[in-house]
């Protein structure tokens, strides 16, 4: 038997748990779960009484070394602060490790240890970052196989809500951590590179300066930019490459109606806003606009924001009941970001029947005998439920398949890593291609952002 | 002979040694002037032989303890971050101490022990925190002896170009540090009450949400809000006011312009740009537009921007050069806000001839018998040269005042404080008027911000 252990049963584990469950009798898997509150993995589980779920406090350093040195392999779904305590202890034990985080400076320091123990530690295996890196390197090493030299990078992706249960005037529901969507974009420019050009968006204008993205089937997109589009352009291999732009996608004019809270400071997470819990929505809103013992604050907002009569977006607003004076905020000692995560959770949370939805888009620009030409791949991945969610199964499978492929020594190479090799992208994305997971490729005109280099 | 210790004599220390040096015979001081750069010293020294110039290293214990040793009082005019080491070599050979600065919380922390030895550590006595705050408590100290209630406070201060020096677009010059001018606002929401209720402006609005203030003889400003208008609500006693600001103030039209800045990111402080120092103003500006092979700068400007053909604005930007594709910003590894710094530097800096001019606004609303009242007060002092500025005045003046008083036995309350109280700011305020330093009352309608409230 070859013991897996899994650290951390949240939101995102169902289809990882189900995937090695499914596997476990072919494979010869015993799978043990660790969590603080088991009650999400007993409810995961179900009837598979092979599975042990056991109590597991990741700061208890004697619990946490006792599961791990048992196992083979350790997966952490834990918030990605919390790998850490668990990778060293991989090191210690001589346990491989995956998970779906961002490789922390901390992590990225076990590199020597790992190598030298022969231990692989995937990280960023799971959608964004995960399918996004081994779907982007698929393409761009086939390019590069046929001789062609990479000039344009772009990627997108965005977590929504599936076209058949939205219903609201955004286009956009909660499907993953609310506060990270009210945060999003805060703590420095944006910085791309387009044409050889250096780009900067601070985020004050982040929800002005989107773009349009088309997916057949499924309408029209648009996508705002990432804090950091350069952050893989040596890793890719894209040194070279003359426009570089990753962002996240959400559904047409959200953002135009978004950057009115960033203009009035709504998602401001910085300071506490007075008596916050005695307040109103209404009161609010009111506390980001001027003062006036007449004037509604309707009319303020309108005014401020330059929101003609006839305006559609004004709509949004309404439909969020942010101008009300009978809902309270409730919450002590609240931020303006808090505050606001409040009132969108209000409107913005999945019903039990609800679907959400993963798209992903990326634009390879590239040089073949002196022609450009352009590829762009796209994915489409819808929910079953709110147990069995899109997000669930693009950040699951890949950690589970991944999983497989180590204990299997499909994986060989040894050290604290991303999906970017072929040795692991070319098994996963075939086999995630039989669980639905599939990129639509197709071949466009390069268009490029200048008529002289097209 | 009463000895006096000045550390540091930086651009602001002008008039502070010519008044010690004016009034040494009479009241029999022995001044010593310690710098790390002991040029400037000697400059404002002259020929003044009785003053001894030392070099001092404030981060040389050695010398620093030695110098503090052997004087009466220590005046520290060095950046505020340094006053600390002083603070505590002044508790150690108990001496008195003043400082135009902020008090810190290690500052405050010494409060204890200044008072145990019976020392006086004066401090934010200057202009802006000074004067503000002696010619603010005076009024309402006035108010209150003769039975009024304070029901609104509000106060602006700003350091410009003299009117005959003023020949610019933005009727504005760097009369003191430019970065700071640069940065201002940036770092948290501006806070403030109005009519009882708590307001907030993000800082991408903070500069399109100012008022306008007339002051007889100089014409119009306006003000934007200070970061905490409610930092000395309670020092003051301002705990039942309805109202409470306070700003900074420029010429008519200088904010929004400044907006634009804002609005693009010129004036973020947080990261590089990449290779500005091969960078014209022209890349500069560009690097916050969009991208487009044939659009010029200009028109991408205009349009992210929203300004129009006929638009007065554009002509700002136009005298400050910044799309001037041959001026290099020459800087490495520069932030926006060094970059735009540097920019304006080119246009802003005062000519050797230039004067500058010190503003001050108070409004005072109070309730006496029932009725409502308002005093308005304004002080304008304007700079002789560019040795002898206005805020140099302004700042040492006080700084030396306070001095002499403390040595006289006329300021007696020990303890680390501010000049709020009679003892200290009515001999003060009386002798600033015989330089100049004056503050014109008067009576107007009290207005407040609701006519049910008026």
């Amino acid at each position: 038997m070859r013991k897996i252990l899994i650290i951390g049963a949240g939101k995102s584990s169902s289809y990882l748990i189900k995937y090695l469950i499914d596997k476990s009798p072919s494979e010869n898997l015993e799978i043990t779960i660790g969590d603080l509150n088991v009650d999400n993995a007993k409810k995961l589980v179900g009837n598979s009484s092979k599975i042990n779920i056991i109590h597991l406090d990741v700061f208890d350093a004697d619990s946490r070394s006792t599961a791990i040195k048992s196992a083979d392999i350790v997966i952490s779904m834990l918030p990605a602060r919390f790998h850490i305590e668990v990778a060293k202890d991989c090191i210690t034990y001589k346990k491989h490790m995956v998970t779906a985080s961002y490789i922390s400076e901390e992590m990225q320091n076990l590199d020597d240890d790992a190598k030298a123990n022969g231990l692989i530690f995937m990280n960023e295996i799971g959608v964004d970052p995960g399918i996004d890196h081994m779907s982007a390197m698929q393409v761009i090493d086939q390019i590069r196989d046929k001789g062609g030299k990479m000039i344009l990078f772009e990627s997108f992706t965005g977590g929504l809500v599936a076209p058949e249960s939205d219903n609201n005037l955004w286009n956009y529901k909660f499907t993953w951590n609310p506060r990270n969507v009210v945060v999003a974009g805060q703590g420095g420019a944006a910085k791309f590179l387009q044409e050889n050009q250096f780009k900067y968006i601070p985020y004050d204008r982040l929800f002005r300066r989107t773009e349009f993205l088309d997916i057949d089937g499924y309408g029209r997109f648009e996508a705002y930019a990432n804090r950091d589009s350069l952050k893989y352009q040596h890793v890719y291999g894209l040194d070279h490459a003359r426009t570089l732009y990753r962002g996240t996608m959400r559904r047409v004019g959200f953002s135009r109606a978004w950057h009115v809270f960033v203009q009035l400071g709504m998602t401001d997470d910085s300071y506490t806003i007075e008596d916050s819990a005695n307040m109103s929505y209404r009161d609010f809103v009111n506390a980001f606009l001027p003062y006036s013992p007449t004037d509604s604050v309707e009319l303020k907002f309108r005014h401020a924001l330059k929101i003609d009569q006839d305006d559609m977006v004004w709509d949004k607003f309404l439909e969020l009941d942010i101008f009300n004076a009978e809902k309270m905020v409730e919450l002590d000692k609240a931020t303006p970001a808090q505050i606001l995560q409040k009132i969108l959770m209000d409107s913005w949370t999945l019903s039990e029947d609800d679907k959400d939805m993963i798209v992903m888009y990326h634009k390879f620009g590239y040089e073949l005998n002196g022609e450009k030409h352009q590829i762009d791949a796209t994915m489409v991945v819808v929910g079953e439920d709110q147990t069995y969610t899109a997000m669930a199964k693009t950040v699951g499978l890949p950690v589970a398949m991944a999983t497989l492929a180590i204990l299997n020594g499909k994986i060989k190479t040894p050290g604290v890593q991303i999906p970017i090799t072929k040795e692991v992208y070319t098994p996963i994305l075939d086999e995630l291609e039989t669980y639905g997971v599939v990129f639509n490729e197709k071949e466009v005109p390069y268009l490029g952002y200048n008529p002289l280099n097209a």
